[in-house]
């Protein structure tokens, strides 16, 4: 269970709408799999367009979600006139991503009015077990009065 | 020009090879565009797939190209029986990725027998004029005796 | 308890050995409070020179007794003959700290052979209570051969 | 020549002053050799009690420096009523710092409203030669209606 409370009553089905609405994390395959306050998880499936070579999980798509998992996290917990924005992040890249799917789980280590630090722990499942892969963390901004979500990422006031 | 001298003097075809067969830069539609010793460019031209509502390219995508120039510098420097593994990264989103082409450049800062530290500038292309975006820096390990090119990206040893 | 099977059974002693050689640690009035395998904490009481004029610790002494929290929990379960070093870290300052003492507490989440990824928290102590103030990720390389602990941090080969 | 217009045109004075309420940098023997609109110089020769049992400087010494390095040249351009606070920062060590003294050159990348991203990059002096031993990024806050200067540190909103 979250030990966080939302601002935003709504904020499943803000975030779901905010993750259906990106180009990027479709074109991926990326599916959110859990949406609590403070807690967010996104998965995707192995197929080449995603890897390397040796059919491992590139680490452009491990950043991909870990980033999108831990600014969900932490979207969760925003009023609902706000939007989220990735100030920046730093990966540790652990160990082979080897397997059949990656899952990204981020949570929100410190909420903050403006500013936030999550924390992705990105797992991959490999004979049945997911094994740590990845671990990312990252500061994110509210911003106030612009109300669409992770879909403004990157931009800066 | 470069200020390093590469130890394989076959560089840029091992790198050019190794880019060609990374499944995941094909599926964003990404181009080697530069390489010399301890330099690399990556570009890739906007499409959906690689963005937002907004029109602006996803972070993730940003991350992916950035982490790989940074990763190619380092590769043209190092012996022709070794490979190329990203440990870690840091990238801080400067400002609205919002344009047609993004363009990352990267660099080796310092190049190590074991680790290397690189760091790669992105610029988006708007209105005829580059503008940066992003920063990022990078610790990449010389992974000697294996002779596959950044595709071991993310493994440890 | 530890999770993790120390390579040098007096792995202590030579954690303590190294600390009380470090200038640095002393000069700043840091303790080692606990060594097991894997995890080390570090803490500093308040004095004016390691604060700002608020009477809060100065982010930089945060830094110091962090990086070397988590680098001697990784140094905790190297071999006997090998040194530690830092390769990189990055902290995030979560909250003021106001306080009487200073606790770090550092853990490897994935040791390795040559390169270990750990983490440290930091707590202030303030109306008898901790509370957190930063987190730390960090990444120490295994030095063979060079047996001097923590003391050659920050050389590169 | 710097290429930013300060908004304070006693930017210098503040830094000083902020600077030498520090009791942290005088503790370690630290000047700020240089300040300009978006740069700031921090040096400090070597002594016993900054080192390790090799007379190298010790990591948490060059983190401290280069960090406050960079939040001057942050400082340095914000206005009159407003305070810096570093947000997070990531520091590669590049080479043992051997040396006689060491001198961290901070500069602004990016300044924001809000936010600000600078670089510090750090050179010991031996044999009459700066030799690059350390790199840092880092993210500080403009902290409006504060105006304490770097004193305020790693405090939150």
């Amino acid at each position: 269970m979250s030990r966080f409370t939302p601002k935003n009553p709504d904020f499943a089905a803000r975030v779901r709408d905010s993750f259906n609405r990106q180009g990027a994390m479709a074109h991926i395959g990326a599916e959110l799999t859990r949406i609590e306050p403070g807690l967010a998880d996104i998965a995707v499936s192995y197929r080449p367009g995603l890897g390397q070579q040796h059919g491992y999980f590139h680490g452009g798509i491990i950043g991909m979600i870990a980033d999108s998992a831990a600014g969900y996290a932490a979207f969760s917990l925003m009023p609902q006139d706000a939007s989220v924005l990735t100030v920046e992040y730093k990966i540790n890249l652990l160990a082979p991503s080897e397997g059949t799917r990656l899952i990204a789980r981020g949570r929100v280590i410190k909420p903050g009015r403006t500013l936030s630090v999550c924390q992705a722990d990105v797992f991959v499942e490999r004979d049945g077990q997911e094994h740590s892969c990845a671990m990312l963390v990252s500061t994110l901004m509210t911003m106030t009065g612009k109300s669409d979500g992770l879909a403004s990422a990157n931009k800066k006031p």
